[in-house]
């Protein structure tokens, strides 16, 4: 993790270097489609299912949505967090003198209970660089022995930030390690967005190549609604340019969100956050909404890796400079309806905060509306990130023994 | 489904045929590789491990295993079924005078709780044919409003053989319609061996493709072990011809696994057949060893697809034409601990029933000492089908919940 004054600005181009910087350490992961998800998108709600809902009543919306999902969960280790972690190592090794001062022995430190805390494991592993990671004592035992697979020294702290940050810091005492926080850095927020540039590229690539071979369909490429029967040049027919229109991504601490939107920047291509709105999870979306970021959260959704609170640097981009265009929230329910469609239609892993921003596509009135009014009959083509899958099969059995 | 003397004789031949007619019907679904998986495969078994079961005190088996898999849990309804269920509706429809006869109104008929009720159902109604499906009154609710939603009329019987025959002759009575059994019909075979064509090209093409784009690794490519380091003609390098060596394959009631044999005759593929062992559901494997088909097999192994008898049209070529190299056969807690592999580390949701030849693969040393004999350090390239992905989230919550 370099010092703060000397990362790279936050632009396209230093996402493009980044992406340069860890393509030989990450999976190029696939982009997919899924015919019965995107004809339910692209069906309006009933109004039957709006009773109940804060949209009962309405008139339910009628958006045209052809969706492509980036898949992390097939990313290594499980998640996007690969990426960020990777490069903010990347970028270490490059700090002039910290090779040579021994920072390989002195280490990597950080505290999370989850994706990143094995993330950063592995990518300092594949450097010879010791790590150490601060888990708090409840943490789950599959992410504590995943952690210690990839060879990282685990320590344990109580639970809450204080607490996780106050072993930290005497871990960094104690060895010299340097900090690489989970969201709050350029260089995560980089390495994260590095996922928005193959995504644009791919489905590009994939509207343009054949979709078929020897006459037989390929899976995973044709849209399943919208323009796609007509020819350029027609009324209803092909962009211009091939691609996407939008992207949503799941946003906890928001270097994900912050990185794709960067990745965006001046493509044209607008990018959506998505949040759980239970315990106040939804603090993107409320401080988007009032104009003052949110440093506090204190929830327990099931979507685990979404519950804390957008960091500085991810608000700079998101908020003050816009480059995300809107937040929106879903319930538990609709998180748990969402994911039981990629397991059971789409026969895909996905962890619960996965699958966030396909419920923002399929059941929130307002996006469907605002999609419906901005995009009209031609509809968009919509990226969502499916951003890991790291649920185990205990874990979705209780998942769905609750809700039922 | 063709009157049996019509049919086409049972060689390679006539699978190519058959999937040339059925390949605007079904998905060329993806071959994928799972770095985990492959290196698990050849990972000699600790003498720990093999301690309580049939081959305590043996030295473990250090067999060399790339392993490939066929994804027909993303074929459409989700198995493998479709590919039979389309070929006998297209042979059906050129039978002589079938459609002038009226056979479109009067339909076919089947008798199946499973995936081949649904895999008959979509195909009928692709054709515009009407389906009749007798499935037991105590069948899973979501399979039969799966099968109800491909339009198909459901008729409820008990649940025992003679039973659900009975309903379907009465059917025939009153409606005319043909019969279209779900495994044991030359149709049914030639159509499920298709897949084993699309393997054989598939493997062989991501063997010879480039593996990197602009040096990033694509993900499902590499094998990740054995001769892939070393060069062609190099001693333990690249074979002349690059495909698989063998594919293993579920067995129920054979009709996958005779067409998949058929598929290979004269490549040199080798083929085996996977089966639960549970209360004597590894009947094609003691036929096999005896010399003498099974006929009758009564056990509710949780790999739920393979609870049949084989028949006797697969029996033919499995045994008779030798087509079928050796039957395998895996416990129950064998079968679950494959799932969970397949479902944590490569993040696809399968069946019970497709977990069988992983686990094969992974646990049996009978399978592994003889890979370790025949292949050598050379070691083979080995294709599994997953053959389909119909588990609800609650089914997989039940099994696990139950094995724990």
């Amino acid at each position: 993790m370099a010092d703060i004054s000397t990362t790279l600005p936050l632009t396209r181009d230093s996402v493009i270097e980044a992406h340069k910087l860890i393509s030989k350490y990450v999976h190029l992961t696939p982009v997919l489609t899924n015919r019965t998800l995107t004809e339910l998108a692209s069906t309006p709600r009933t109004a039957e299912d709006l009773e109940g809902t804060r949209w009962a009543g309405r008139t339910p919306a009628r958006p045209v949505l052809r969706l492509w999902f980036k898949c992390e969960n097939l990313q290594r280790i499980g998640a996007f967090k690969a990426r960020g972690a990777f490069h903010a190592v990347e970028k270490l090794k490059q700090e002039p003198g910290w090779l040579e001062g021994g920072g390989k022995e002195k280490g990597v430190v950080t505290h999370s209970s989850g994706n990143h805390a094995q993330a950063l494991a592995l990518a300092a592993r594949e450097s010879g660089i010791k790590a150490h990671i601060v888990m708090p004592d409840i943490s789950n035992p599959k992410k504590i022995a995943g952690t210690k697979g990839y060879g990282a020294r685990v320590i344990f702290s109580g639970s809450t930030a204080p607490e996780r940050e106050a072993v930290a810091a005497q871990v960094i005492a104690e060895t010299g390690a340097r900090l690489v926080p989970p969201y709050d850095h350029p260089d995560i927020m980089l390495g994260q967005g590095t996922m928005g540039i193959e995504f644009q590229r791919q489905v590009a690539e994939l509207m343009t190549a054949d979709t078929e071979v020897d006459g037989q369909r390929k899976l995973f490429r044709a849209p399943a609604t919208g323009r796609d029967n007509a020819g350029p040049g027609v009324p209803g027919g092909q962009k211009e340019k091939a691609g996407l229109d939008a992207i949503m991504t799941p946003c906890g601490g928001g270097g994900m969100l912050s990185g794709v939107a960067l990745s965006c920047e001046g493509t044209g291509i607008r990018v959506f956050g998505a949040e759980p709105s239970f315990q106040g999870a939804d603090d993107g979306k409320r401080g988007y909404e009032s104009g003052s970021r949110v440093t506090a959260v204190k929830s327990l959704t099931i979507a685990d890796g979404l519950r804390t609170p957008v960091g500085e640097h991810p608000w700079s981009v998101i908020y003050d400079r816009r480059l995300v265009s809107g937040m929106y929230s879903v319930t538990e329910d609709e998180i748990l309806a969402a994911m039981k469609l990629v397991f059971e239609r789409f026969k895909l892993v996905v962890e619960p905060s996965a699958c966030v921003p396909l419920a923002v596509a399929l059941f929130d009135e307002d996006f469907r509306a605002m999609v419906e009014k901005e995009a009209g009959e031609d509809g968009w083509d919509l990226g969502l990130v499916f951003s890991g899958g790291n649920v185990g099969v205990d874990a979705v059995g209780k998942l769905f023994a609750e809700a039922t």
